[in-house]
């Protein structure tokens, strides 16, 4: 079974990571990070390099496809090379899944027509215009696509899918092998939970934020 | 504000990366990855690398150092270049940290000596012979040093020390940019909350998990 993770410029190095580091403990995947060109991609605040192992057109019938997001996926909005790609292997994937705003990437390629879907809180009013409804769920299935919302979900995610192709003791194995008992020292990871004052601060700053340029 | 993110051969990327997009979403953080040598480490499966843009000897005075673990941290624990570089830039960091076995590597370095300190849940057991004293706590202070249990727990610990350096409101706008609202699909994060049979299973096959030999 093989898992792509695609990686674009300016990505969220989280959004990769969290179901990579879930999905690839499966027995039996063979992981794979595939880009427009082999070599190292450069993550949203330009302090990370992720390797691309393989080129997009080495990777032609992954089983899983992951897009992660982030800043960088205003450049990958647009049809071309990569929208073909990810058109192509959708053809033939068990499972195509973003994290973040990879959903609008999914949606500009014309996967998530009439589909339920999710993406981080600050996208979530573009997914319409992409023709997909989107849901206040932090993981959401629609047939074959997976759609999770901001950056950690993805770790959910990836805990979910691994539920649902190999099992829930194999999907707790993964779990407790990464030790995710989460106990974070706030309560403020989504906008309705988040002090006012911080939800609207970070609306303000969103753009410098999720683009990295603080 | 210097963040150094320490990386060797077989590290488990998620130890790493957790605290990495947290803390380096603080303002005025500047993060660098460093190994031994410059360009990329493979981590615990092989295939994901991260690239170290940094040599050991060119950083010399970060103000937060993170120790991941991973199964290549049994390789780390003999005293030389690594150990003497841990020691040096340790008497001048502001915190000193570890997610998972890096805190094995901390210890052998001769940092934990009379510390409360823990790491992941197998290796819990390894810190007493490091001079450590185990804990059951998720992240635990003590003094400038900070240790995480298992692979995500560094999520937390990022959160938790991007509020002791910067205040709750910065560390719960760094929560919600990442959309930190866990919902994990099972209850099965640690060992006393797993199914007993998991838990079991995960101890028998450890080695091989822990050591990415599927």
């Amino acid at each position: 079974m093989q898992l792509a993770i695609l990686l674009f410029d300016r990505f969220t190095a989280l959004d990769a990571v969290g179901p990579y580091d879930t999905l690839s403990r499966l027995p039996g995947v063979e992981a794979v990070f595939v880009g427009e060109h082999t070599g190292p991609y450069r993550n949203d605040t330009g302090s990370l390099g992720l390797v691309a192992d393989a080129a997009l057109e080495e990777v032609t019938a992954p089983d899983i496809l992951v897009v992660p997001g982030g800043p960088g996926q205003t450049a990958q909005m647009a049809d071309g090379p990569l929208h073909e790609w990810i058109r192509a292997v959708d053809a033939t994937t068990t499972w195509t899944t973003s994290v973040c705003t990879g959903s609008l990437i999914l949606g500009a390629a014309g996967l998530l027509r009439g589909r339920r879907a999710t993406s981080h809180w600050l996208a979530l009013e573009q997914l319409p215009a992409l023709g997909a409804e989107p849901t206040g769920e932090r993981v959401v299935f629609d047939g074959k696509y997976v759609t999770a919302a901001g950056v950690s979900s993805g770790i959910d995610m990836g805990l979910a899918l691994a539920g649902r192709i190999a099992g829930d003791a194999a999907a707790q194995m993964i779990q407790l092998g990464i030790e995710y008992d989460p106990q974070p020292p706030y309560d403020a990871g989504s906008p309705d939970k988040a002090p006012a004052e911080v939800t609207a601060a970070l609306r303000e700053r969103s753009r410098f934020l999720l683009a990295g340029e603080r």
